[in-house]
């Protein structure tokens, strides 16, 4: 087998995505996005001026029938032109993912379901629960301050009895970030913070979990959860859109909690986690129930992935990464994701062989194991 | 145009630089020139034994007509036979910057006018108004505790009433740090700490503001001005002198204040960055408003320029990074910079088109957008 | 002299390495000396399975008589075979190392002691005093809480009266982290603090130093001696086994303390640095007495340990980076950090002469001051 196709017909399991956009998309929509913004490129600029979506002209063109590098409007009126259903189904097919792990708890109602991403690419789906939203669903369900506690660990119960489901979700970072007390709280202290909480509910009408107190109660809860059903619980990690404050955002914030339920057995994934891949590394190494990928980073710094995947690769043990997009809506980032992530490990663990560092079928052993084997192994597929 | 040329020509605008020396350096000055500390280099060694100054004995020794890598005693001796002003011509005319923004507030005592760089280099040179430089100003000039809020403000919005002014810079970062509450002080805190530090004053003769409330107030009057004005607020980040603590300079420190004046709509430009710089990268993607750039490591990393730049285009939106060369005093590090700039962004986007990511069209877009259009853009030149 | 022989006859100061395992490792004790966790690698998985084990079967398995990339359990039956004397004799006379600065208060019930490695390695071996053993020794011994401060301080004396002693080192990072308040405690704090200790250990017999009071008494006295002495304190910096928590050991967080034991004169030399060493290269810069390395750190990360070496020489002046290996216990990780060492700075000064930055002759001496006389300058060898 020639070096260059070490990854190249690896059945990758993307251990987390999000589902697709079903509908078509107007200009503006498309360029949004292409953006972690909140808001509209400055006046005189536009989101398609960045590496992502340099990349998306120069490689998903090409599956629309586009030459490279076509402009924006003329990328956009095309893929509305071909619909989105075919759109979706292109690329998807293009991806050579074998597997799908989607969290079905991001707006989801933008976004196909975890069902329709397996239909789309003919391929298994399977769902991960994210726990901030089984959260936000029970308080917008109605629940008392005494009741919460309970009401919310049934609603995960409840969503992971579903056989689809792999494994859980915390978005802490996004909330009460890492940099935070990982004590379990007393259930007196969650019912006070439940009570504050639905009151601000009431009050405000916007149903977000960031309380931390709340936050400590679900990633414990889902610990206890987690522990039982021997599934993984994913932490969002370092880049995001603007409510990610980087400096809380290291992954190192977590090592007391993951100390504390080492013993429980239960993986834990550290997902995205640039800038801080090397700290996420370093805590691959130390902890034994501790993975990561750099999934989200490989998409969005557009034509310079090779050197976020060589970071990847310095320290963390080669049964402790993964492979993921974490494409949400547009279905070009499952593609683009899956393609720069066999690029860049065929083309890392070429050079360990050019240089003499590797066998061949050691760089084969080690690809399979981070696209492919590792997430096997963890979410037990 | 051959691809190794993609940068040679742009008329770059140095959006942060400081002024030149006008006077001989004898030795000793001249290699704490190339020094960031506070002291001399330790007994047995040389402030030359640096990547930057191993740069600039092999590139700026050929300027003055020296063998590359000479001896520094030679090259020290040889810039004062030629003189201050013959060094520092031959330097910005080597440049092919086109227009300095100089900040006009760092040791002025020292180094030559915003009006004399310009004819130095027989370009255009505007002006960024130092706001701690103002307010120390202020306090030095003679004002109450009561009055110096309204003082301050009046100083600032004087100094920007020279047209030739196009933003203003913060040094917060080497004051009260990043890592604060970004709260704008009610009237009677910065009252109260403005009492505090003129009291010191008086006692300490020491003009220096440190103070978190007055930094906080100098930040909040700062983005007003630049609000009515339209004009880039700068902030020095990451790496400097003796001064800086860096885990307290990340830029993501910033991101409360930066989400809070993020409707007012003026730029906010993140200086320098290293070792910063990706995480500066994510806020000028999640930021509508936020800039950056990597000068100051260009030069100061010497022969390691080129990692730092393509770290640099990660994840920075292509209208979103600037050129600085951060040169203070030395002519050597305004040509040293801009050379570093040139070659790093070319061979940069080089091997974008080598690995047909790019075409030749988009890289020389993407060059022109960093090194000249997104300045004249923001500081509307 | 080719460019490529620049590093490789220079004869190393080794200036942070540990003791030998003197005994025969069974299967399971040599896999987990190759991990930073505390457990064992989860079920399905194996420690060999990393980078720096990698590496170890590629160019230590020859120095056994193995073929590269022989099977872990061969290779533990192998070096059984030979016996642990013969294994750590070839390993050691392999290095080129000149001259071992051994920590000798890490498990040095498991290790062979600093003579001990001289002799092995036919080379002098130097010893540094690793301040939080001597402290637990003297809890261990017996004082009492009033007496804890002059006992420490007397036992640390002691130790360093013995001549073959040349410099001191704290692994504060670990302990009480790097993240705290810098000030030297009064003698009542001390005693207090120890007071608590003690009973601390008379209850559950742990001896093992964290209280922050006694890591500032420890550093302070440390910092004492060494400036009567002259001679280095080493701190740990940055990665490390599972009790380190990354964002609590960026060395910039030693700032404060840097600076006020400036003009005190002793070297700081921070160790590892991973994933800092940008951060401890700026430090180096700004103060004269700090140094560092990126020992550990190219070892630990198999085939990737040029990107780690290009990065640590981006800023610091070449007059203060120092050669380590960190090997600890196994014979292998000697080997394999001079050569690390060797390839990497090798390379990386190669590529400045091939890019046309420097000179041989240059390059040549930078080498030298990295690998050998910046270490004999500041231990005075």
């Amino acid at each position: 087998m020639p070096v260059d196709d070490i990854a190249d017909a690896l059945p990758l399991v993307d251990h987390h995505c999000h589902g697709l956009f079903p509908a078509d998309l107007d200009d503006a929509r498309l360029a949004d996005s292409l953006s972690e913004a909140f808001a509209p490129a400055p006046p005189g600029t536009s989101h398609w001026d960045k590496p992502v979506a340099l990349s998306v002209r120069r490689w998903c063109a090409p599956v629309l029938d586009l030459p490279p590098l076509c402009p924006p409007a003329e990328y956009a009126e095309r893929r509305r032109a071909l619909g989105a259903a075919e759109v979706n189904r292109r690329f998807l097919a293009a991806t050579g993912i074998g597997t799908y792990i989607v969290d079905s708890g991001n707006r989801p109602e933008e976004l196909c379901s975890v069902t329709e991403v397996g239909a789309i690419a003919s391929a298994p789906a399977r769902e991960i629960v994210r726990m901030e939203s089984v959260a936000e669903g029970v308080a917008r369900g109605g629940v008392s301050a005494a009741g919460y506690a309970q009401a919310f660990e049934a609603a995960v119960r409840s969503a992971v009895g579903d056989e689809n489901v792999v494994g859980l979700k915390s978005i802490l970072a996004y909330r009460a970030t890492l940099r935070i007390d990982y004590g379990n709280p007393a259930p007196a202290e969650v019912e006070a913070a439940a009570g504050r909480w639905l009151a601000e509910i009431e009050q405000t009408g916007n149903v977000r979990l960031v309380d931390q107190t709340l936050e400590r109660h679900l990633i414990w809860a889902g610990a206890d959860i987690a522990r039982e059903r021997g599934f993984p619980i994913q932490f969002h990690i370092g880049m995001g859109d603007p409510d990610i404050e980087l400096h809380r955002v290291d992954p190192s914030h977590l090592t007391p909690w993951v100390k504390e339920v080492e013993s429980w057995g239960f993986p834990i994934t550290l997902l995205h986690c640039y800038p801080f891949h090397r700290e996420a590394g370093l805590m691959a190494e130390n902890f034994p129930q501790v993975y990561c990928d750099v999934g989200f980073a490989l998409n969005w710094v557009g034509p310079s992935y090779q050197r976020i995947m060589d970071e990847a690769l310095e320290l963390v043990p080669f049964t402790k990464q993964l492979f993921s997009t974490d494409a949400f809506g547009l279905a070009e980032l499952y593609f683009l994701g899956a393609k720069r992530f066999r690029t860049a490990l065929t083309r890392a663990l070429g050079k360990w062989i050019d240089d003499d560092e590797c066998s061949v079928t050691e760089a084969e052993r080690i690809a399979t194991l981070i696209g492919v084997e590792n997430a096997r192994r963890i979410y037990r597929l």
